[in-house]
């Protein structure tokens, strides 16, 4: 008997908020490994908001095609191998996409054993190489300076404020709720949050940054961004990770009024992708993996089961209902 | 008989174009140097877009008090002196504002022998400093890369613009009018000119910069820096030096609707105030001097007769009236 493929692929790009229109289900038959490749049993699937992008148009990388699969990184096991690399039964991370079975050539990642697959989707995958070398890298925050976070509760945001933490520096997040602030604050050590839903941002950063904001890690842009450049310090670097409040936009919306603040503040913003920084990976998950052993870092992941669920689980991201890293258990 | 004061002071703030209404004349009893002080006999004076600011509010730089003469840079002899370093007959720049005698501290910048006073205030003064710095500081153009420039025609923008070409880039100016693209590809040696009066800006960088812009020094802001974003290189740098597109807005104007090209880009964008670079001033001094003098780098200056005149004088870089470096000849 052949064995079926389940996937999710792409039937529709999104226009405005990502609907269930959107995807399709299929199954086809199971795929079998070239030379050099492997077919890997997927287990776990990491829900980022640059999927959407993928699904809307050409990025930093093509777009998803209509009818493939939907992108997205994943973590499984190796059930057929052509590759030694990859033998049987060894733990991979790569972009399986939204499906059961992959077949994936090189440039996997392997988990070591001892691992937890929500750890390795999380603080030591994509998301914590994104807080590490966008604040560390970009930001390069001094001790003693003021780190304001933007989607502070999630994923990337979360680490990167922990980061800004053990680096000396005071820490202030924002989030949009008050039992997310209180976690930012209660639980990761973040010496204060903004609840954006019901809190005035402007003046409520100025209340928590009265020295201004040395370093702003942005996970969200819009009105939140043009907050954070209203208190920017002198030097002031705007890391700009993502502009999720942007994403479901149908048209391109203005960006923020005074730009220039960056001029009379000699500020930076600076963009990056952090596919640029894999050949570094193995320099952060060592720092990433002393801090979380040290009881320094801690982690949260939003796990949601079954692939079927994985459009609702990547709804989850743009509604806020997360809290830390949104993963999908097959 | 007492000697008299001309002065052009403050008379109230701007809102939307500085007219005017924003300027009084009066004449007030010559000021006498104080303990180290010198009095300066002004005889030019430099006319910067910056100006409107100090009118209008707090800067990098308190602003102009109503009552006072109006703060800017200029040139003049040392008449009576106080201060050592500065014997009578010294030429020195510093900030005299808009009035024939000034009293003026230390700080001066003494103007060397056989240096013109038009070159003194232009491509050695702080246009030529702001040039280069923002050009090679903040921009760091690569050879073989594209410079774009906007605001080319202008006095900052002419020399950076050069300063890319004798670093062997790619070069493209944006001006106002047919007259100044041709000044700049026929006289400046820029690649190409874009005149955003006539032309489709986002299409006529795409078509001169074909493989996008990997610096872009802006003066201007606006729709301008919109389509300079949307046509940004990877790893491509945009240098906020002005915005001189929405200084005589009276609310602040929306930014550019595709600050996320600076993340597919990894691109970053930096303001910076050339007041930080005056102790580095030597530095590009002489490699100004070494190009004006091989006759790499040419320069306009834009001269207005009459104290009285310096409010009309202002008034032409809003209107793009001018043609390289604007001053007032006292």
């Amino acid at each position: 008997m052949t064995e079926m493929n389940r996937r999710i692929t792409l039937a529709q790009r999104p226009v405005g908020p990502v609907g269930p229109e959107c995807f399709a289900v299929d199954e086809v038959e199971r795929p079998s490994p070239g030379p050099g490749e492997v077919l890997v049993e997927v287990q776990w699937l990491s829900i980022d908001p640059t999927i959407r992008g993928w699904m809307a148009m050409d990025t930093y990388l093509p777009a998803i095609a209509i009818g493939e699969p939907i992108r997205s990184g994943g973590l499984g096991t190796v059930i057929e191998s052509n590759n030694d690399a990859y033998p049987v039964g060894t733990q991979v991370f790569g972009m399986p996409g939204w499906q059961r079975y992959a077949v994936m050539g090189g440039g996997l990642q392997v988990i070591p054993d001892g691992i937890e697959p929500e750890a390795a989707l999380s603080v030591f995958g994509v998301t914590g190489l994104t807080a590490y070398f966008g604040l560390l890298d970009i930001g390069r925050p001094k001790e003693g300076e003021t780190v304001l976070v933007s989607g502070a509760a999630g994923a990337t945001g979360s680490v990167a404020g922990q980061i800004a933490r053990i680096k000396g520096c005071r820490v202030v997040g924002i989030a949009g709720s008050d039992e997310k602030c209180a976690w930012l604050t209660d639980e990761l050590g973040f010496d204060a949050a903004i609840n954006y839903r019901t809190d005035d941002v402007p003046s409520a950063i100025r209340a928590a940054c009265p020295n201004g904001v040395d370093v702003f890690f942005d996970n969200v842009g819009g009105d939140i961004l043009q907050a954070a450049l209203g208190n920017l310090a002198i030097r002031g670097r705007v890391v700009l990770c993502g502009a999720i409040a942007g994403y479901n936009d149908t048209e391109p919306r203005p960006g923020p009024n005074n730009l220039g603040n960056l001029i009379v503040q000699r500020g930076r913003m600076e963009g990056f992708i952090i596919l640029d920084y894999l050949p570094r990976a193995d320099e952060a998950i060592g720092d990433l993996a002393t801090w979380v052993l040290g009881g320094d870092l801690t982690y949260a992941v939003d796990v949601v089961d079954g692939l079927d669920n994985a459009p609702q689980a990547l709804d989850r991201l743009f509604t806020g209902a997360n809290h830390g890293k949104v993963m999908v258990r097959l």
